[in-house]
């Protein structure tokens, strides 16, 4: 009854069974490896376009970097209120992008709209006097569990276009919105306006990897400089080639995706039946937010069961706690099996009782 | 005849194991989990006291977050003129100290001296004027294949300490030099006045892991928040665990790197037979300088061996290249065979007679 | 009819005339001059107590630094949404402090309050993923022409105390709220908990002139540094001692604040006589923002007035403009004449006649 | 016999005047304002070309926002060993430009040369892991007195172009080498491949004004945003308007540097005759540098005479300074009068006989 993060789990054997294969021999490092030569290949056929991507070790720094390559230190990122670089990233991002801003914005039913974006970008201020915004950022899934669709990203896009803005994607969790969506990871990022990536494999079967994709090669000039000031030039990156590699192949990364979203939907499902238990959002991907009787919660806790408490300032607008109430998460991984959702729901349904 | 880099092979058998091992099941993420914590017990016996340790993935960002732990953004760090984090880093060091500075200082027969060190610390200038020098920074071993003893860290230590300098040792090299000195690790460090230790793992047997070491906690306050910043807090961080305790574990760490020692010592050995090469440096670690005929290093080429140029103007003072010559750096890793050595040497001769 | 802003007039006759007497003879550079000496030990007076304090040339470094002095760059700094810090200062203060991050908080009737920042403060995140805070800035007088008595400041600073917070206060019109409220320098500042005041006297009266002032001795350690690094340490700093000199001496400061405020109050209670125009907030310092009807607005600038157009958002809440509609700032400055305000509303209530 | 620093008198009375006459009446802020024009117009006709220009505080922040905009944070600047950017200014230049590197060269026969910067430049390693040459910083008049011919400027702009470098002046003393030289600014500058100067007016004449003078427009692009972020905008930049303006006026600046040049030199030629003074340097521009028999230095430091001790490692290449030696400097400003040079002579030769 794990169901903390997807971050809990290691990698999945196939991607493990990469590492050790590419262990063998020496091999040329700092990228210019078969592995990493492998791995960009397969981003390309991914994505039916040539890309320029670069591999790093985490999300935060793969986000940071990203918002460093498209605004100036001047310069200001639209971005959910509780999206996971504004929340979860301490200031991160103004330490890559030379202090830049993250400009926090209200979601509607859980998401950015272009009506919120072009309303904030309708008050541009006077520069130089003002930070000026240079970007938006959309999490996809998002932090609340939801994913856009193709359209829209483009009407983000579009909207962000029109007032010299480039558009982000933190892709953390991209795998579980592509299989939750069955478009195809192209018309889902550039072919919708996307201009960089940040592609998460982390959280869904990889050890340690991450790649920020470009979809605008211009956009990647100079970023092997940021990626190598950042630390993140890794002289055995044929270790994160390798990881990209398997996880990719085959629908590798989807088919885990899948997995992890379908138990999040069992879960679901599940305690919607149970007496006191009211769900938050849809479930898109692989993340579950509900409200629980705050005895509830603890009694599965002490049961063994693991997941977080959530922030109450992101139940949907006019919605609140009660006083005996908990907001949580439940996070599926690609780990997750049916039988832990079953076990879950079966504990609170017995509890509840 | 690969003797390029020690970052150009994978992980030892038994550092893989461990992350197989590690991979099974849930653990609590960003280092809450018992091979961190395992990892960490045994870097306090290694270094026989309790220590404060934050696992990174790269030297470079190793280096830059203790650099940034030891001197504000006015400060100077003096390094040798030729030194890692000088030399090789980007501007990564000025990029995390928030815009500290390197200040390069000439070596003594490869080395730094309290003398160097104390004729430019004479120099203090007029703060707020002018950076004002408060860490040290040598390397163990060397960018020259030298290592410094413990009466000679303790000396320089303690000519910085009179400044008011910090120590910081960059020790991607650190296990090739206790193996090479045979003292112990403390005798090394905290036991000669170093603060901070950025030992690394990566060259020598790790797949990619690296621990900046605090000696005394105080410097270590707050350097969470550093690790968090840099994108280096890693979600899986059991990895980095899993490593380093493997690594650490019945002295494997010094066992590769006797391995790498050997064939060093056994491939200089081998070269000073053969006419028309000169050494550079004495061997005391696993690294082998030499001058070479440009024919004899081109024929070694093309057979196949891998070396890098090296810069001439790190050749021992007063000395120069003649118009033929090639100055070249050959590194053995822990995977080197004495056979590959001998395979090197072979050849040099063949293609010298 | 010029309300532009108080930074649209030069320099009082008496400061000019101190800049002009200082010019003769020579004198140490870099502030170590009688006349930065003076402007110390007038401050001391003004504040009943030894304060550390720098000069600068403008608010925004002044500002900037202050906050560098108070929060680590993975800090954050609460501050209303419309502060000047986070508004009017390009990204400013994330460069000087590193990349910390400033948090907007929304106001209550205009004004931060110990609710709203203690509501902010309850939800602290989980350091170190998060931007943790550690000061608390706020605007004296604000940016809606507000002021904070010393007993609000004291709540606030105690709200913030209990978190741990360092207490901020921009005081770019400080002279404009002293004089307003009669209280003491000190009872508005480190007696209410204020740890540093940017006193700024370059909009009441100085050519280009503010101090960070520091209660705290210990905050203001390497300070000095701080400045320099700033490119602030000017070479003839006896011209910022002579400004602040001649500013404090004998009241000046105050004098010239007690006129601009009489000019705002007179405008105010002129232009509430003239029918269409709606206060918007109560006028408590030297500025006065109200509601116009458009055509009218567009006349007066048509007849010579000089003000500026003022964002909608920050009306009072549950406020709106109407469809024809303007709000609009009228500042006083120390220049402002009675007659400067008879003549706009005079010119108002003719064009609304 | 005040011969310490330029800086340590006030401004010209025509600067002063100007300021005066710019005090009345009202006037945009932020350098929308005729003052603030006229000296633009100024800045044209004196470089004879249209210029994009700047005004700031001080010469620190001049030179490191100039290099900001020359150089990306992973580049490197080449600067003579003793420039004031690097040995002068803490490291404000590694803050303004987000971390870049700035690399000490020796001069030859104290200025840089062709010869050197090429020989740095051979040396390129390999990016991205090497800091990258992107400028070269020269200053005009330099640190030791001397000036660059616009054929000295020409090559060595010639030099670093050839690899992609930008050309930055620090002109703290431009006025006094173009004094020195009788060329045009424009000769001195643009024609010879400078592509930004920092035009200093505080030291010959200005109360507290310089000028970043871009004279590429496109590498301009954004500066505005870089001057807002370092606290440079100033609200009442009519000042800065009024005393450039006066400055340039009627060759006013050349005129000023000319007497500080004519005194400078009268006291070099007095102090040649002194038995025991050595000259150091040609003097070229405004300062003049000797060594001192220490009992003479001490002998006219206790009559009045002001001057500074000045870095032994600052000596020709060659020469090192006696037992009982001093090596001092003497800088004439402005207001320095020949009478001044005459008494500090027959000082010394008092003291000495």
């Amino acid at each position: 009854m794990i169901f903390g993060s997807d971050n809990m789990v290691g990698a999945s054997p196939r991607v493990l069974a990469a590492i050790q294969a590419a262990n063998e021999g020496t091999a040329p490092s700092y990228g210019a490896d078969p592995w990493c030569a492998a791995a960009l290949a397969a981003l390309g056929e991914v994505f039916e376009r040539p890309v320029q991507a670069y591999f790093v070790s985490t999300g935060t720094v793969a986000n940071s970097l990203a918002l460093a390559a498209l605004v100036p230190p001047w310069g200001a990122v639209l971005c959910q209120r509780d999206g996971h670089v504004l929340a979860d990233e301490s200031s991160a991002p103004e330490f890559f992008t030379g202090g830049a801003r993250l400009v926090p914005l209200a979601p509607v039913a859980g998401k950015l709209t272009p009506e919120v974006v072009a309303a904030r970008l309708a008050n541009t201020g006077h520069p130089p006097h003002h930070a000026v915004p240079r970007a938006l950022s959309i999490t996809q899934a998002n932090e609340r569990g939801l994913v856009y669709t193709p359209d829209e990203v483009a009407a983000l896009a579009r909207c962000g276009r029109g007032h010299g803005l480039r558009m982000h994607m933190d892709g953390a969790r991209f795998a579980n919105a592509v299989a939750s969506l069955g478009c195809s990871p192209a018309e889902l990022t550039w072919k919708a306006g996307v201009d960089v990536l940040c592609l998460g494999a982390s959280k869904n079967g990889a050890l340690m990897a991450e790649a920020v994709v470009f979809f605008d090669a211009a956009l990647a000039r100079d970023f092997e400089f940021r990626v190598k000031r950042a630390g993140q030039m890794a002289a055995k990156a044929r270790f994160f080639g390798a990881q990209f590699g398997a996880w990719l192949a085959d629908g590798h990364w989807l088919a885990l995706a899948h997995g992890a979203n379908a138990v999040a939907a069992r879960l679901a499902a599940g305690l919607d039946g149970v007496p006191g238990v009211r769900r938050v959002w849809p479930v898109q991907a692989n993340e579950v937010f509900v409200v629980l009787p705050r005895a509830l919660g603890e009694r599965l806790r002490a049961q063994g069961a693991v997941f977080y408490d959530w922030p109450e300032d992101t139940l949907p607008e006019g919605q609140a706690l009660g006083a005996h109430e908990m907001l949580v998460r439940f996070v599926a991984s690609f780990a997750s099996r049916p039988e832990d959702a079953d076990a879950l729901i079966a504990a609170a349904a017995a509890a509840g009782a």
